[in-house]
Formats: C-alpha cells, structure tokens, sequence
C-alpha cells in the first residue's frame, strides 16, 4: 500500500528520535525506498562504545543514511535532499495539547515533535521521489537523500563525516535541497539560498593578580582587555551584499574577577561569534581580529590568546536553474511568490555546499512552532510540498 | 608587678583572638589601666542574637573599649590611641615554626598572629601610658584608648560606631595615633599621615537577551557597556598632590553571559573600586562616573545602575605639631628619619580624622609579615616602640 506525505509523517512521528537517537526512522525510510530502485547504505559515524549524553560523548556512534536512485544518464545532475530524523527535546510533556509521540491530526494540523523540523520535509520527499520515479521510470539524472540523526545536536559524526566520505569516494551532488522549515507565513514564501557562516572565538587575556589598592603591582586584565574589546565591537566588519546582510559580531559571554572587590584578577574570557557573509572568510575575520589586539596589546604587559573555532563558512546559491526551479514549483503549487533569504542560524548545508560545490536551497514547511510546545504542521502544506518537490525533480532530474 | 611592652604583647598574643572575637584582650587591657586612672568602659554594638559567621551575621555583637585617663587641664587635647584586639586567621597552623598563639620569643623576635597587627602596638601603647603617668601624674592634656575587635572583618560595629557615639555625648579626640604597623624597613622608617579614600561601585547593565544570529531582537549589555567602560578606565582622575598619588580606579570583576555561546545575555555586572586622593571626593568621582555613562547610553536601548558603597573618604594630617612630634621621638628612640606617606590600604583612621575633625597619623611596627604565616616582630622594636610612644605623649599632653 502506498504511503501519503502525511501517512509516512505520521509514522516517523511516531518514533520518538529524540537527538541523536534515529529509533527506526531510517529503517522506515529504506522500506520506503529500496522498492523504488534506491540503493541504501547506512553510514554510521563515531565511537559505538560512547554515550551520546555522557560529558565527553560527544564522539558516540550516530545513524546516517545515504540512499541514491541512479538515472539513466550517469553525467546528468545528482539532485540530493538532505535531512534529519532527530528532533530536539520535547519539554513538558504535559503541556502538550496532544501527545507529542502521537502524531495527532487534529483541527487541520499534524501534531507533534518533528512535525516542522523536520519529519514531514523527510516524508514529503521521499513520497514526491516515488511518485517521480513512478510517472519517470527512465529519468535521466540521479536523485538522492542524505539523513541524519545527529543535526539537532554536536553535528560531529552526521552529514559532515558523510560528505567528506562520499567525496572521498568521487560522489556527486549538484543541487542539494535541504528540507529544513524555511517558510514564515505560508507555505513556500521563504526560500532559503545560503546561509551566513559561523566563527567562534574564546580569548583569554592573561594580567597579574594583586590588591586593588597596589596596582602598579599588578597588571589588570580586564582594563588590558577594554580598549581592544570596545574597538572589536565598534568594527564595521563590511556592508554585507545583495544576497547577505552585513557580518555581525556579538559579545556573548566575558567573565573576570575573583567575586573579592579589592583584587584585580589574573585572567579574563571573552566568548565572541562572527555571524559573517560572503564578504569576508573566516580568515579574513581572524586576521583582523588579531591585527586589533596586536595593536592594543604591543605595549601591554598583559598577553592574549585567542582560541577559534569555525562552525561553518558561509554558503551562497545565486539566482538560476535551481533557484528558478524551487520558485516555480511554489507558484504552481500554491500560488504563493517565494522570496530568497540567507538570514537567520545554520543548517547542514553548511557542510555540502563548500565541499561539493553544490547549489544548496532550504526549503520546506512553515518554521513558526519548531523546537517548542506543541510543535505543528498544516496537513495540506505537508501534501503541497511533496507535489512541490515533485515538480522540482521533475524540472532537475528529468 | 609591671608589665613590659613585650610581656604585656605575649600576654595578648596568646588569646586567640580571631576576628571579630576579642577572648580576653580587652579585659587584660582594662586591668592594666584602671590602676591608672583611666576609665574604662566596655562599648559593645550589634545584635547580640547573631552569629557573625553566618551568612546575615554582619551585625553580630562587637565588644569595643574606650579609656581614657583626663588631664588636669579639661581644654587641654585628648591625644587616643585607636588599635585593635581581632587578627586575621592564622592559615595552615601546622606551615608555622611555632604555633601561632604561642607568642614564642624566639632569634630576638616575636612569632604569633597579631605580633605586627597589632597586638605589640596595643601594648606598646599602654605600657608606654603608664610609664608617662607615673613620671606625670599631673599631666594636662588626656590619654585615651579606642580598641575595637572588629577592625579586620567587616567593621560595622566597631571603631565607626564607638566614635559616632563619643562625638554624640560630646567627647572630643584632637590627636589620633594609630597603632597599625606603618614601617617597612626599620621601625619608624615610614609614618602613614593620610590615607586615599575608597569607594566602590557595582554597575549594572540591563539589556535584552536574544539569539546571537538575530542580534537585531536583542540588545546586548556588553556591547552597551564597552564604550563607557573603556572610557571609565582610561579617564585620568586627577594627578594627585603633594601628599598623595593620583586617584586610581580598578575594575576587580566583569561578569555577564548564559555560558551558551549562541546566547546574548540579559545583563552584565562590573564591580570597581576608587582609592582616592584629597584633590577628588566620593561626590565628584561619582559625578564623573555618571557623566561618562550618562553619555554613553543617551541613544542606547540598554540602561545601566551603580550600588555606590563608600568605605573611606580620604584623610590628611598635614605637616605641624603633632607630625613633628612623631618624627623627633622616632629620631630620639631609633636614629632613623621618617618618611611621611599616604599609600596603601584603609584603616580605622578614615572613620576618626572625619568625625573628630582629629589629626591622625599611622605608626608602628614593621608590617613584612602581616597575615602571613609566621608572623613576627622583633622584640627590640617593640620596646622602642614603647619608648617612642611615650615621647609623643610628653609632647603633646604634658
């Protein structure tokens, strides 16, 4: 018996695949999809002796899975949705108007964890791919999905461990949907075409404890620390672009001083994060960060230390076929004219874009209850975006 | 039998007299003076009912002494002795040669907690009062002593409140010695004529937490803050003056941030502490404080508080009289010359120059060792100390 958009969602509601646990989530979707010509691989990543949720777990095993239906011409585009089958914590359960394991229809909705981020992106397409395959038998290109169960979480052994081994490997993806909830109102008004890239940083400034009564004894971090730390924030990093809005820096956490009001403290941490665009790399960030604190801290005898961390560059898919292609498919679904954005935190695409030089596009259901109580989904937006994606394969992959 | 300098400090060092409990110190004290004439009056302040441990126990009871011998002549000055009968903790009992209220003489010093602050110079003191009045049973001026157990914790109940009370009956101080260990070389090297004043802040910034990709919802404290900080700690005060150095503010604490590094706090909390010169007051250094944030946050959505907390206003005792007398009885005892200065931390002076509109001035023995494990003094010093002690007197109250 064939499966609906929403009858599958609702099966993969069902298990509760709180991050990183897949349940059976892939195993339902390779029932789904090895009858259609999928060849399914699952691609566990990290160490099977670790506990996910111990303090240094975060190397524990994680489920992937790669499945991919070859076309009939090998040089023709892979198109590849990417997507996740854990969901984030429920909260309290009791404050959930129906159960959120059990994916209740109800007032026009679907209910439930996962129900915008992301289960019904994940049903939606793989319903859209057996619809294809079945009205397209011979289609050209290659259609393919990545899904993890480790999104929601330290993202270490999910998609980015299986696109640095399919690459490794000599796949391809060419155009990559990620099914992430990108719309705002309705359904298809946001498409996401890149994302802005994340860069943390942890400085530390390192001065000499003393009395605060003696300080010529001393050297004070944090007064080391504010002229290059008022100078950081004051930085227009650059004016953004067509595409991004202009790279912000924010101050999240700074922390000195022994609680004591007469000593001057040895240290003091700064955590700050770069959410940057096109406009600069994480390299250019890092060289101007540091080229302030040179400059302050010459004549310091204070020294600073600056410990980064990328999380991830930014990402771009300009105007073309692909994004041509997402639009298109929303005006004729739904009637609605789609508007590209690159705001807002990151998604796995983040680790597909740079390394397959893929064209990455998010786009999915409506974002406006995920990660909270009573997280939902409009039935028929969920049964639009399979015929949404339907008409995207047919457009890239026929 | 007469006690000596040394024997009466022994007698005083062996009561265990951790701050703020005075043990036996201040019965010990009345019993050697009210043989002498003074009257002695026990002056407690605090509740009773209280622990001074305990988290809410600041006001816990404080037992305070104040003697004093009259003069002949009732318009003559009063010179008072201000000291204290608490010490610090001793630390690692077992790290000490010998047990810390042994009061051992030992390679021609004293060992014992207190035995520099200031249990010699309690004694030295009423030692030396004694001698006076015996060679001057007619003496015109007053000898009194002012001796509080809480000059080492938190000192609400202890010298403030003992003098807000004299000057509320009318008595009078003109000439205040304090018995803290003012020198750093040899005995007498340095007199301590003024002492900065001190006060403290605790800054507040309110802004609004926020998602760090989305700073254009929140308003971020440290980046509100940063501007008026490093404007704060780089504004020059005032250049000091002939008595003291300049005014000098450190930040001892920052603190603000969830830990997260995705999250934009709500508030940021800066504790900083002026110790000031007579060229600033605690009003216009808070007037300026104000003005620099005031501008700083006219045209932000953040908002900023400061607690003021002010532990000292700034003292002087110019060069005259009662100076003059201090350096010549050191001179006459020891040989040395005398250094006038006005560096390093408060002491109980701040609460008597203000009220008494008093002359004060900080003299006695070294303070190398002051809360320190080992500490000591040099039994000659104490009896010199003694000997300069009542040279002062016949100076000022003969």
């Amino acid at each position: 018996m064939t499966q609906t958009a929403l009858s599958l969602s609702i099966e993969l509601i069902k298990e509760p695949s709180i991050t990183p646990n897949d349940c059976a989530c892939q195993d339902i979707l390779i029932k789904e999809l090895a009858p259609f010509g999928f060849e399914c691989e699952l691609m566990p990543f990290g160490d099977e002796s670790l506990d996910y949720h111990a303090p240094n777990g975060k190397n524990a095993q994680i489920k992937n899975l790669w499945a991919i239906k070859k076309g009939a011409d090998s040089s023709a585009p892979v198109l590849c949705f990417a997507g996740h089958t854990d969901v984030v914590p429920t909260g309290d359960e009791a404050a959930w108007t129906y159960p959120p394991f059990s994916a209740t229809v109800a007032d026009g909705f679907l209910w439930g964890r996962g129900a915008a981020d992301m289960k019904t992106g994940v049903a939606a397409f793989t319903v859209a791919a057996q619809n294809f395959i079945n009205k397209h038998p011979n289609h050209k290109g290659s259609i393919a999905l990545l899904i993890t169960a480790d999104e929601e979480g330290v993202a270490i052994n999910g998609t980015k461990k299986v696109v640095d081994a399919l690459k490794a490997r000599g796949e391809k993806i060419d155009y990559c949907l990620v099914g992430e909830p990108s719309s705002t109102a309705t359904l298809g008004d946001v498409i996401k075409n890149g994302r802005r890239g994340s860069l943390n940083a942890r400085l530390t400034v390192t001065g000499k404890q003393g009395h605060i009564a003696y300080p010529h004894l001393a050297v004070n971090p944090i007064h080391a620390l504010a002229p290059a730390l008022n100078e950081l924030i004051a930085t227009t990093w650059d004016n953004g672009n067509d595409y991004f809005d202009a790279t912000s820096l924010q101050v999240s956490n700074i922390n000195s001083g022994t609680g004591a009001t007469n000593v001057i403290a040895q240290t003091a941490e700064v955590l700050f994060n770069f959410r940057f665009c096109t406009e600069n790399t994480a390299e250019t960030l890092k060289a101007k960060t540091h080229a302030i604190f040179d400059k302050h801290f010459a004549a310091s005898d204070a020294r600073y230390e600056i410990e980064w961390n990328l999380s991830g560059e930014p990402f771009l898919t300009e105007k073309g076929a692909f994004v041509d292609a997402c639009t298109a498919a929303i005006k004729a679904v739904t009637g609605t004219d789609s508007k590209l954005s690159t705001s807002g935190g990151t998604s796995d695409g983040r680790f597909i874009a740079p390394v397959m030089n893929a064209q990455v596009v998010e786009l999915g259901v409506l974002n406006a209850t995920i990660h909270q109580i009573d997280e939902r989904v409009a039935v028929a937006d969920v049964e639009n975006l399979a015929k949404i994606y339907e008409r995207i394969l047919e457009e890239m992959v026929l």
